[in-house]
């Protein structure tokens, strides 16, 4: 059966390994300085139109994260993050790891305002407390929603205002671009963060994670930040292949596009047969059941259990680059038939 | 020009790239938690006859390494290396970045002897010093040479005398235990250290090391110090697909055999030729050219300048998994001819 | 005008200063290995009924909490504390700066409940989360608020039931036990947590924290974690001297005793001239004012601003060992009349 | 019998006390914002001809190198010293532990040299190597010795030219720049160096060193730093009160300099009786007996073996503010008689 459990339960995108197979054999220079991850880092560029970022790819998302915010910071210093941000609560104390601490706010909808941050500078305000020195977002975000052009430019705002970096997780950063209810352009971010990754495990590569800095005061130092933090890796190529080849086409963002495709189709689904599912504008949806369907569920789809209320149960559902239509009806005509 | 500079500049063997492909469609487990994982655990427990053991897969040596010794250590301890070991020098202040100091013996032929560790617990006895908690040691080493079974079990022995864990980075081990020179059987590992790896990204693989944590003391928790560290990818399978097929066939000691033995030629033919080449019992040589001819050499066939004399110059060559002797060939054409 | 920001703003006890000088001239055993040190632990242990425990003299609450925490937990584990716990808001990332998450609950009256610690169980609970080992918490709290001997018991069996460590941060532990609302004698104190501090600082000491580990798991090398974080000092004598002379004649509850008293008596005028205090057990009491009244209180009696809500403030006033009766008087003389 | 073991065996000079009876009772600012500390810090800038520093007071040697040095460098930067430094060797891995790797050189004389800064850069030079950032020198040094105004002229200069900070451990540096063989003015060290500190410890406080920050790059955060570290503790003015007497009347250098003047007699006492002590400037003296008379002395004298050489040991002798002339001639007779 289909899982809907997550957006990176399948290797990869058949083009990359067939650009595997293409760089296969090849004496190439090493931790990232060959010849692919060159033209992938100046595709990046073009296509969010940063020229003068530096990129640099990584093998997940925790580990950028991580490297990137002890990077940003100074011991006393700290980054403001929705308490549901995924450096809060799924990567197991490794921004803290690092040496600083998260303050969190709680957020709307998954996603950091204006205000959350006025309000985390005023309680933050002197050498009994942490400086907040950097904002950290998702987009789209852990519970699935994205940020509007207008969120993002106060968000940033703000932050130029308090001399704060602002950071977008990106790892679904495919999903958010490429969702109907988006007004923001690919090169709007740029323009908006003082750093970004573009997610690849959630969207169709193998492994790996590109991040683009943006901030110059940022540039320089940040290759000695990735191997004192054991993430640089010998074949940086390998990361360079991939991330060339997705994005040749725009089949990064073909591929972002039918995942939240399916997504739709299964929202909609659901709603004829009167399953109360959010109004999710990416890949991620949540429906609750009563439990022992819930359950049955989990068991024969693999989803994901969001919440559980004893009586009822909250699932994830996901879709990815592999969903199809009908693994869509699957799921579906399961539903009627239960 | 084929070049000599080190041993991971090719992507990785055709075996790894098809099962990749055989692989590739199928949803599976995330985190290391598929079956490709688990059977490349038990190949691995099997070859080196350590049942009990976990094996862990990680992407790089000096993530393996600063994750590994900072798991095993509490704030206050240190790790005993060589100061020629790979954590001192080669990996931008990883293991320190991680909070531990690395106390520094100076070995001999690139090796940590019984006599260093009793050496290095006299100096470090009291509360003002660190406490040596474990002893590092590289086989084959930084410099290309290898540890006897001898050698090993006296270290082992020394340590289990003073309550020290052994840990082996294993990044070049396939090259070790296929050495002419090497009496150490592949039984023999788990029984002598603690914990060590076995290099992927030198021997063939993609990306990818196997790290196997034999003390059971040091169990049950290593998954929850990769995550926080930035050490597990969501992809897991990658690594478990890559390792599983490697030691399909004792393909990894083919390989390693390989790369000694076109090692070996590569010495027999420049001491045909005269120059005075180190006798390595692996796939790491140093000789010392007159400046001029070093730089050529360097310029053409990639070599690692090692040390700089003014005068004369040390290049290290590497053969690998995909030297032929015809690549040796050429260059000791280009010798003769200079 | 007599200052009440808080209980630390005075230099010591005379006592302090006498038994200081007749220690002074005499050679003494540094680090802490002194004559007085010992005598200092004895007579802790002796009063505290606590046999088997090691005590050590720090120098200050952030640095105590800060060494001791960091001492029990490996890189993936994590603290947990209410959300109001001064390692949480007051300590500058201190606890995450040396590498570890503290995981928040809200807690009730500024106090951790069993159920706090199963609803972080029950998040915390595989590899992706950090793991939840130790709990933290103040006695009195952060708010003034005491713990009952019911509900240190229950959180001890808590604790105890999913193996964590419970820690108590006695920064004002002799507030807390000489309460009148108290019922935890001073002999239970070490049957209920695995280690826990006695203030000195915010008590008649001119600088110095005593900190009680009493689980023998955690006894041996505390010395190496204090001196690793900079928290041993050469003159530890100094301590020892201060400690061993607080605690004769029970000079240290005494003090506490006597803060508490005037904080009733304090308590009881501001209900008399109808203010609406709050009904704290310890030396901590906050009120609101309208804003130019309490600006106005700040301003000469050197409050602490709590709370702003625009149209009022909350204010915190502190009694302390040096606080006597005719310094409330002149507060509430200038109440009465403002 | 009067101990040669260290200088900071002696609570304080009595002037200490005395200051601290005078101020006892005042209600004064906390966390090092009282009259007492910025009176002292004053002095300090005046003293050492310093207008624009930054002076902070800290609680002992260890936490103020380690404080200051994190302070100072980004995740992957690191400090070069001796082998014989402080930080190296009897700090307990402090500095790693907060995560930055020492860079080790021979240095000559326990002093570091702009040659071993060249090397160090020159090995040192690429993401694969940590960053050199910053030196670390003592004066006077672990063994006694002190630094030439033309020496500290080439370090400074040699760091400036490769955009390094220096900073100057001066544990004891009342006794270096009270040698009698000394030639740099308390005017020149903030003229050399980035930041230093005083030591209050060894040279009569009871507790404290001086920190003082020259750069301004280095502005306005320390604080901060501090209090992430558990340095800041709640009675500064304890600090401020000590620092502030001793600059009082240059008691500071009248006891530094008495310190110098016991050993230099000392010297002269030993070499009398053909004993072959060191010619140190300062005052450690380091002298080799045979192994019966080492044990003897050690014991009775309570001396600090420095190196056992089995048949002859290596002793120190060490003459503090404390030390008279009838101590020196106890010692003397001592060994006359034996």
């Amino acid at each position: 059966m289909f899982s809907f459990r997550n957006d990176y339960n399948v290797l990869c995108h058949e083009n990359i390994i067939k650009a595997l197979i293409n760089a296969n054999g090849k004496q190439l220079d090493c931790y990232g300085l060959d010849e692919y991850s060159k033209e992938a880092s100046e595709r990046i560029k073009d296509i969010f139109d940063c020229k003068n970022s530096e990129v640099h790819f990584l093998c997940g998302g925790t580990q950028t994260n991580m490297v990137m915010i002890s990077y940003m910071l100074r011991d006393y210093e700290a980054v403001l993050a929705c308490s549901s941000g995924h450096i809060n609560i799924h990567e197991t104390g490794s921004v803290e790891g690092s040496g600083h601490k998260i303050y969190t706010c709680k957020g709307r909808d998954g996603k950091v305002t204006p205000q959350d941050i006025r309000d985390a500078l005023i309680v933050n305000c002197n050498e009994h407390t942490v400086k907040i020195k950097m904002v950290y977002i998702s987009n789209s975000t852990e519970i699935g929603t994205i940020y509007s052009y207008q969120e993002l430019k106060e968000l940033s705002e703000e932050c130029k205002k308090n001399n704060l970096y602002l950071f977008i997780d990106g790892a679904r950063l495919g999903a958010a671009l490429t969702s109907k209810y988006n007004d923001v352009k690919r090169e709007d971010i740029a323009k908006i963060a003082d750093a970004f990754y573009i997610g690849g495990t959630k969207n169709g590569l193998m492994i790996g994670e590109a991040l683009v800095i943006v901030n110059k005061e940022l540039h320089g130092f940040f290759r000695h930040e990735m191997k004192n933090k054991g993430a640089m890796i010998a074949k940086g190529y390998l990361l360079g292949i991939e991330f060339n080849e997705i994005f040749k086409d725009d089949l990064y963002f073909k591929l972002a596009s039918h995942t939240n495709e399916m997504a739709y189709y299964l929202k909609d689904e659901l709603r004829k047969i009167n399953i109360d599912v959010n109004d999710s504008p990416t890949n991620q949806l949540f429906a609750f059941f009563e439990r022992k369907k819930a359950l049955d569920l989990i068991d024969k789809f693999g989803l994901e259990l969001w919440t559980d209320l004893d009586d009822k149960i909250e699932v994830r559902f996901v879709t990815s680059f592999k969903t199809e239509k009908e693994d869509v009806d699957v799921l579906i005509n399961y539903l009627k038939n239960y």
